[in-house]
C-alpha cells in the first residue's frame, strides 16, 4: 500500500492559493518527497504529510521553484527531532547547490547523504523496498523524472501446489521466490503461484518538453504525475521554447504510455482555472485529473 | 505619509496559519522590506504589498526564517518586470550569504547592490528620503535592528512671519530651512515656523535578547515593532539562553523608550494563541498590539 499526496500544483512561483508542485510518497512507515520549493514544508503540514517520516528527498532540478524551500525543510526536520540520515537524490552537480543553500542551516542535527544520478541515462536504485528509476528530462538545466516501483510477489495458489505434489514445507520459500532443490526434484516459484503481477508504478515528471523516451519511462504507470503549464494549445510554441508542456501533450503521453491515471501539475501562475480544460483533456485521456493542491491517493 | 504592513508574525518556521515575520514600509511610491523568510512573497501578495514597488531589502540576519525566501523573492521581482537595481542592506558578511543563496537564481534581469553595515556600531544611511539607522543586536549570529526616520519641516506660521516683518519673497526658502542674508538682516527658519517637530520614527528589532542600548535606539518611536517569542515569563531563562525575548520585556522596552505604539512579532510556533497575553502585556505598556499577520498602519 502506497500513499501519495500532490501537496502543491504550481509552477514558477508560489501563489496565495496555490503551492509549488511537490510530491509526497509514503510506504511502509517511511516517506520520500520530490522537490521542495518555497513553502513546501507549509503545504505538507497543511495536508497531513508528517515530516517525521521523511527519509528521502528527490530533487528534479535546481530551479528555485523546486528547491528554494530546502534550508527551511531541513531545519524543520531538525526541530521535529530527526537524527537519522536524510538521503537527497539529484542530478550530477546537485551537491554543490545543496551545499550553497545550506549556508543558512549549517548545524543540522542529522547527516545529509547526497547521491548524484546520471544526467544522460536512466539510473536505478533501491529506496525503502521500492525500485526507483530516474530519467534525464529535457529542460533548460539538468532535470530528472522519477519512477517508483513496488514489485509484488505473484499470488500464491495452493491448488496448483497440491496438484504438483509440492511438499508444504517449501511453500513459503517458493512463494518468496526462492528455488528449492531436493534429491528428487527442483521446485520453483511458478509451481506454487499464479502468473506474475506487474509492479505498482508511480511516475513523476516535471519540468521538461515532451520527448519520446518519456512514454517508455512512464509505461504502465498506475499513476502518472506530469507537468502541464497551460490548458490552451495556443501556448504550445511558447512552451516548447521554454521547455515545458501543455495539457494535451501530457494527456497524449498518458494515453500512449498505458498509464491508469494521470494527474496534471506545475500550472503557470497565469493559468487561474486549470479545471476549465478538464473536459478537453479527458477527451484525449479519460482518466486525467486536473489536480488540486493536496490531491491524495492510496495505491493497493 | 508612511504605510507599513507586518505581513508575518512567526519565528523559527512558517506555519499553515502564520507567516514568518517580515515588515513592509512604503513611502512616496517606493517600498522597503525587512527580511524575507520562506513564504514572504506569498504573504506580501496576500496583503496587497506590491512587489513592483520594492526598492530596498533590509536583512536582520542570516537565519533561515529571515532570509530563506530570498531567491524566490528575487525571481518574482524579475517576473514582475523589475529592471532597476535592488539594494540589499545587511551586516558584514551578508554578501557571501546572498551570493550562495542566489546560486538558484543566477540570471536576474536587474542588478543587486549589496551594502554591508557595521556589526559593532550604529550605521546611518539615507533611503528614499528617510534616514535609516541600524543597531547591532545580540543574537547567536550577527544581527541588526533598523530605524526609519522621516524628518519633517516645522509648521509654517504666517502670523509670526508677518509680526517679524519677514519679506514674503523669502518665506518659502526659510520654511525649507535655508538662511537668507540681506544687507539689513539675517533671516532663519525659526522666524517663520512653530517649534521643531520630531521625526516620524519606526523601529524594528528581532532577533535579540534585551540589552540597554535598544531602549535608546527605539527612543520616541511612533511605532516600535519588536520580537517576543512567548507571553509567559516562565520562558524567560530559556529565551535568554536562546538570545530572544518574552512579551513583558518587550513591553518594558516600549515603555522606557517612550514609543507611541508597540507591535509584538516573531512568536514561537509553540505559542498558538499570543492574544491570550494581551491584557497582561497591556498592563505594562497600554499601547501594545499583539500583532496578527497583515497588521497595517498609516503614519501621518
Amino acid at each position: 500500500m502506497i500513499d501519495v499526496c500532490l501537496a502543491g500544483t504550481g509552477g514558477m512561483l508560489p501563489l496565495p492559493n496555490r503551492w509549488l508542485t511537490c510530491f509526497w510518497l509514503e510506504y511502509n512507515g517511511k516517506a520520500a518527497l520530490i522537490d521542495c520549493g518555497e513553502g513546501t514544508q507549509i503545504t505538507l503540514a497543511k495536508h497531513g504529510c508528517k515530516l517525521s517520516r521523511l527519509d528521502a528527498l528527490l530533487i528534479t532540478h535546481a530551479h528555485a521553484d523546486h528547491i528554494s524551500g530546502l534550508a527551511g525543510l531541513l531545519l524543520s526536520l531538525g526541530n521535529y527531532g530527526k537524527t537519522d540520515a536524510l538521503t537527497i537524490y539529484g542530478h550530477e552537480g546537485i551537491s554543490t547547490v545543496i551545499e550553497q543553500l545550506c549556508c543558512i542551516c549549517p548545524m543540522l542535527p542529522f547527516p545529509l547523504e547526497v547521491k548524484e544520478l546520471s544526467e544522460t541515462e536512466i539510473s536505478r536504485f533501491e529506496w525503502n523496498g521500492l525500485e526507483v528509476q530516474s530519467l534525464p528530462l529535457r529542460h533548460r538545466i539538468p532535470c530528472l523524472g522519477y519512477s517508483f516501483m513496488l514489485h509484488r510477489k505473484p499470488v500464491f495458489n495452493p491448488q496448483k501446489a497440491k496438484a504438483l505434489d509440492i511438499p508444504m514445507q517449501f511453500w513459503k520459500q517458493l512463494h518468496a521466490g526462492e528455488t528449492v532443490t531436493t534429491q528428487d526434484a527442483v521446485y520453483t516459484q511458478d509451481m506454487v503461484t499464479d502468473e506474475k503481477r506487474p509492479p505498482l508504478k508511480i511516475t513523476y515528471m516535471t519540468d521538461t518538453l515532451y520527448f519520446k523516451e518519456m512514454t517508455g519511462f512512464a509505461k504502465d504507470s498506475d499513476l502518472l504525475v506530469c507537468e502541464g503549464m497551460y490548458g490552451d494549445d495556443a501556448y504550445l510554441p511558447k512552451m516548447q521554447e521554454k521547455m515545458h508542456m501543455v495539457f494535451s501533450q501530457t494527456a497524449e503521453l498518458a494515453k500512449h504510455s498505458g498509464a491508469k491515471q494521470l494527474w496534471l501539475t506545475h500550472y503557470s501562475p497565469a493559468l487561474t482555472d486549470p479545471a476549465e480544460y478538464a473536459a478537453a483533456v479527458q477527451e484525449i485521456f479519460t482518466d486525467t485529473v486536473v489536480s488540486v493542491d493536496g490531491q491524495r491517493m492510496t495505491l493497493r
